[in-house]
């Protein structure tokens, strides 16, 4: 179904990497002694725009011809995507229309306007972000970014999981946050791509479960609203990225809200440095002895120290 | 009066090398644009136990007698010193007394604890820290580890300027914060033994400007007790740091405590790490139209951008 290979990531890697970030690969040793492994954090909260999703915007957006940039473009987002667009859009001379749910946190609402994009509010649940999104469609008639149903942004996304594996070719098991299934599905996609022995798990909110649901049941599940804090994962599977990590996920991890508030004091506290509720998660597996437990089995007896890549997604978040 | 030369600070590095942090040196380009200078900052925010303060205590700690490692150590700090000593203390195996104010953040006294330090508490103003400090000496029989009136404390904490000027020599001016004065005292000797036009400026809190009032009166002033948020720089110059700064420092900057979070909120935002507000008080003057030209006055018309290196002195906050 879906046309992201490998090479379609270089190309998007190829595309986007002169106005990108390539993120810091950064350790911390009191993590590991917590944790009993070796963990990589691949920093995308450093990188522009505060969250890798300037990655996938980058490539769909300088993909697009020129007549279509003529026409500007429009995307529903829960912030950071928006934000990415707005910037990408500027960066290309186009315009940008970001729907957002009227509860975003106002630290992302400002980044899309500083960006030049032109926010419009809607009722904080899919559908309505979905509806409001094809009519500003209609009425301005400017092309549809979609923050996951869209394999140029999964393979723009992907190219996160393609510089750690660069950078750390022996990784045991990758962890990366999801949502919509867009990082998640480039994260497979591009970690396999690289190595023929990781495993890649999806880290959900409790509260938002729907690729959980989805992926055990073997039928797409709804979510129509969460109020989960991981403010970026409120979004549900599209049958596209449904279709990828049903054949490339090794399973998805469920995160409570207080472990992801703990993991991201954690974070603060012992790395020093900035991450969004949404990146924490994708740390909080390896604080839970279940959750490190499924991950063990599902690698069977390895036995040595696992290396473990977790992917911080962004570092947007509102200061006190 | 001091025998802190470049050739001690470099014996305190050798010393010190292979047990610290070599801590980057960061840039921001949005705090480029909004502050028109070209910013380096020196993250001791990354460094072990989350502060320069291991600099000086490492140096003084590996610097005693195996007579008086058998005795242990004392010291009366607001956290971060503390926070160093136990950690010196316990690489070198002696025991450490630390005296800490009741108003300490909980973050700092575990950080302590979690050395192995012993705390003891005590009111928080100047004189009844310098009290039970010299109560536990006379108890203990341990060495007293002063937090600045110290020259090997002093030569220790000067390897911070010493890297960022081996990393950045041109360098225009270096921003530290001031307390009881071992970081600036340091931070002069160590930027101006390697630059010839170097000017280092101390940057001090509004409500606890003993080293401005100092300088300014040419005699030592006192400061008895403060609320500033800035916790790490609540004491007041010794007359070992005052006769240095008198001789090296090129000025004291004033800095509100609305200057310190504003700048420590968007060093969060826009940086994605962790500083404390004794760190983000370094960057404020440059958000300051009057320090900013009290800057320039120093430096007379030098014209172009200016070059300016930032040190960013620790990263323990408390956490929400």
């Amino acid at each position: 179904m879906t046309r992201v290979d490998l090479r379609a990531i270089e190309e998007a890697h190829e595309r986007i990497r002169g106005r990108i970030h390539r993120t810091p690969v950064l350790r911390c040793a009191s993590l590991d002694a917590m944790t009993g492994a070796e963990i990589y954090f691949k920093c995308e909260n450093f990188q522009k725009t505060g969250s890798f999703k300037i990655r996938g915007a980058a490539n769909a957006i300088f993909s697009l011809s020129e007549e279509e940039v003529a026409r500007g473009v429009v995307t529903p987002s829960s912030g950071n995507h928006g934000a990415a667009v707005a910037c990408a859009a500027a960066w290309r001379g186009a315009k940008a229309w970001i729907v957002m749910p009227k509860n975003a946190p106002s630290v992302k609402c400002r980044a899309v306007e500083a960006y030049g994009g032109t926010i419009r509010n809607c009722e904080p649940t899919i559908s309505a972000r979905r509806e409001m999104a094809a009519e500003v469609q209609a009425e301005t008639g400017s092309v549809m970014i979609h923050p996951y149903d869209d394999d140029r942004i999964i393979a723009g996304q992907a190219t996160a999981a393609k510089e750690l594996l660069e950078d750390v070719p022996e990784l045991d098991v990758v962890l990366a946050p999801v949502s919509g299934g867009g990082l998640l599905s480039g994260t497979c996609l591009g970690a396999k791509g690289l190595s023929a022995t990781v495993r890649v798990f999806g880290c959900e909110p409790e509260k938002a479960d729907d690729a959980f649901r989805s992926l055990k049941s073997g039928e797409l599940q709804g979510l129509e609203s969460s109020d989960t804090i991981a403010d970026g994962l409120r979004a549900s599977l599209a049958p596209r990225t449904f279709a990828i990590l049903r054949e490339h996920v090794d399973g998805i991890l469920l995160v409570s809200e207080e472990e992801i508030k703990s993991a991201m004091r954690l974070v603060w506290e012992r790395m020093k440095i900035v991450v969004e509720p949404s990146s924490s998660i994708a740390l909080a597996p390896l604080l839970n002895k279940a959750n490190r437990a499924a991950i063990e089995e599902r690698l069977g007896a390895r036995g040595n120290r696992l290396k473990i890549g977790v992917i911080f997604s962004g570092g947007n978040v509102e200061m006190g």
